[in-house]
């Protein structure tokens, strides 16, 4: 069984190629919290944006655009032993879809600037969804990466 | 461009049906926590499960697969006014992508046995993702849907 999804927008963002993110940089829970970017979306799916405004997060999915093949066992950024691939964050998944919690901080018609990015210039946007409280976990338990985020 | 993904795997839930899930009834922020299932993860992918179940939360992508079609505008469960799908957590979606974020009670093998669940008997999984702190955003803000959530 294949599943067909199609861009709804575009990411724009600082980091303008792979290089440009330094993960170990941003290594720690409030990371990307400054990076501000802006979420493009087809002016053909516009009318889907109303009301996003109103919301201080949007959970974006999007698609690892730039990932080429996956492996089970995976180096995770924070760690020196293998791990599950879906224990991670990684970019190389069965399913090479991204998911990042962004804050919204305006909307112009099509575009909503949001800070919090962590994606590439470029990188295709599948959904956009709100972040509700049934999104807020706590406490939450951390497996292999407890006590590796500062 | 069209992007193809397929399954990792399917969602076992009480819900067997749609007519099942009455979505008021769970209409709260804790609305499902109580309902178990489980989630089977094809044989050829089980080694990604690894260290998984350290995490007390993992989020799961799945595609809406009873969903046909999508409205731009949409009457959200607990509005009546018509409101942006992105807003929403709908499953009428231009990419019928669900999100949820289930509790890890245990593992065993290619099952993962979770509560939280929201979805129908069948689902097709697409990815899971642990859910670290970076997940918690807190004060949220959650325009029309304020003083909606019990």
């Amino acid at each position: 069984m294949k599943l067909e999804f199609k861009p709804i927008g575009v990411v724009h963002s600082p980091f303008k190629k792979r290089e440009d993110i330094q993960p170990k940089k941003y290594a720690n829970a409030r990371g990307f919290d400054h990076i501000q970017g802006e979420l493009e979306i087809y002016k053909e799916f516009e009318a889907g944006l109303k009301d996003t405004e109103g919301f201080s997060h949007l959970m974006v999915l999007f698609d690892f655009h730039l990932s080429e093949g996956f492996k089970l066992h995976t180096f995770p950024l924070l760690d020196d032993k293998l791990r599950g691939v879906f224990s991670t964050r990684s970019s190389h998944r069965p399913n090479p879809i991204g998911l990042t919690i962004v804050k919204v901080l305006e909307r112009k018609g099509n575009v909503l600037k949001v800070s919090g990015v962590d994606m590439i210039e470029g990188t295709p946007i599948l959904d956009i969804k709100p972040y509700i409280p049934r999104d807020q976990k706590s406490p939450i338990a951390l497996g292999w990466l407890e006590g590796k985020i500062k």
